[in-house]
């Protein structure tokens, strides 16, 4: 076949609660990464064109939970469940990046508080 | 800061002994993104620049250990840890992927076997 047109990375990272740096995925249980996975079914879109991927730590974890779309390495930033249906759309079958989502470089590994705990 | 100039996805799903699709982390200790971790620290790569980064089901398991590199999208299978080495200094730092562990793209998202069991 070929390679994915676009490969959702969405980070499932756990930290404790009240860990300094944040955490893509307080509840633990994937969620987000999970109905990335249904709104793209539910679009009509075939596995084998996108695929929303489970990701350990992507190391922002102070914007998180944080989406890295490649390969066009957008970065998205404070993601919800809400927004999923907007990225899809938008970015993914439009292909224009959700502006008001997207981390700016200025801000990716940029953060001041990294500590080694990164997994 | 900006984004990572090479992210490198290393599969760590696990999947029981003998599924037909097979595994890309049979000892499920995810050794083989630990390694590459390590290696790019010990090559003097900073964390922000290139990252080693735990994936989730790559979805090409039949191939696996799989690995992909983006943004230049550049998949690599049966990846073992003394490719390690060749993979960071011929592909990270020379701009030159290693073409004999390279996933052609007709074989990519084509395999006879998939099961609803990625995670």
């Amino acid at each position: 076949m070929a390679k994915f047109e676009r490969h959702i990375f969405i980070c499932t990272n756990q930290r404790p609660e009240g860990h300094p740096r944040g955490c893509c995925n307080q509840s633990g249980d994937g969620d987000l990464q999970r109905q990335f996975k249904m709104k793209l079914a539910q679009h009509g879109i075939a596995g084998s064109t996108v695929r929303a991927n489970k990701a350990g730590c992507l190391d922002q974890c102070e914007l998180g939970p944080t989406v890295v779309v490649y390969p066009d390495a957008v970065w998205y930033g404070h993601v919800t469940a809400a927004d999923i249906d907007e990225i899809i759309e938008s970015h993914i079958i439009g292909g224009r990046p959700v502006e008001r989502l997207i981390i700016p470089d200025s801000l990716l590994n940029n953060t001041q508080q990294k500590v080694s705990a990164d997994k």
